[in-house]
């Protein structure tokens, strides 16, 4: 717990990768992505695949709009970062969780696994390298159903945080939204 | 719960409404929101704004290779409609449930939500009418930050059904994925 990554978190830091984006034809869906990560407690957003700036200035402006809240970059080889990070001797290098149709039951599985630890949720693309099956310290399926990443996801953070990364505090809002039974509560801080 | 539109519950039966779908420029997260109506428990999914033969033929695939599990159609006039079921009197009519950023938090509302009712859940487009939130019973918000249909329609559906959506029976599938910790596991049937 405590800071990770300079963000001072009532949970584990969390970095979501996203594999394979193409500019032409997923930006909303990986938009989506970024944020609901940055929504539901991440800190992190890094997006493999193509190099995509109009995405990033989107998140940006979200982050200005409504608080800072997540960190994008790019990164050119996923692959190689995460076979680094896998054999990494540090006890506390973060977990590798890669959401997959094909993998075990998500809630009983985050049940078993360690808090105290980073992870680093990796959402698949178009096609998936076989061997991030083996790479990956757990493969955790949301449904064994076809849906949606930007779904899967959601759900995977809403479980690992056990709901907390809802209550995030963002930094330096110019918008806050307040909760209402019956219409739009906004206010220009 | 029983059956309800032919389909055998163990939760109330679930119909999703998808707003102001445009052609050109909203397929992948339209489809992304069939999906997840399909795997979490859903029924009925209802299109409104533009027509979609060819989200509903990948939806009409989806049924067939991984088993039936919803039924899609498109409606011309869906504030109509939702008023035609706010007016009713009776009194099982559908719960109509808005989900929207602006509204109150979703977990402790559901809590609060008797569950021997179906439900309409509505999911807003690019622009909603005003009158939406006073139509609705709730207005629910999945977090109070911009995100993703995609992932609040995922988690409000969790929490209604109690994760049950997920444990829903399909029908005459052609594949079945298997949970697995370290690949594909998938059966021809």
């Amino acid at each position: 717990m405590g800071t990770i990554c300079g963000v001072e978190m009532t949970y584990s830091a969390i970095e979501v990768l996203r594999l394979g984006h193409r500019v032409g034809r997923d930006p909303r869906i990986t938009t989506h992505l970024a944020l609901v990560s940055r929504a539901m407690g991440a800190d992190q957003f890094t997006l493999a695949g193509d190099m995509d700036e109009k995405l990033f200035e989107n998140i940006a402006s979200v982050n200005e709009r409504f608080g800072h809240g997540i960190t994008c970059r790019h990164e050119q080889s996923p692959m190689k970062m995460l076979k680094q990070v896998a054999k990494s001797d540090d006890e506390l290098r973060p977990l590798i969780i890669h959401l997959t149709m094909y993998g075990e039951p998500f809630k009983p599985t985050i049940a078993k696994l360690p808090k105290n630890r980073p992870v680093l949720v990796v959402v698949g693309g178009a096609k998936v390298p076989a061997e991030l099956f083996s790479i990956s310290d757990y493969n955790i399926a949301v449904g064994n159903q076809p849906h949606s990443e930007v779904a899967a996801l959601a759900l995977f953070l809403d479980c690992w945080t056990e709901g907390a990364g809802f209550e995030r505090q963002y930094q330096n809002p110019q918008l806050v939204i307040s909760p209402s039974k019956s219409g739009k509560d906004v206010k220009e801080v």
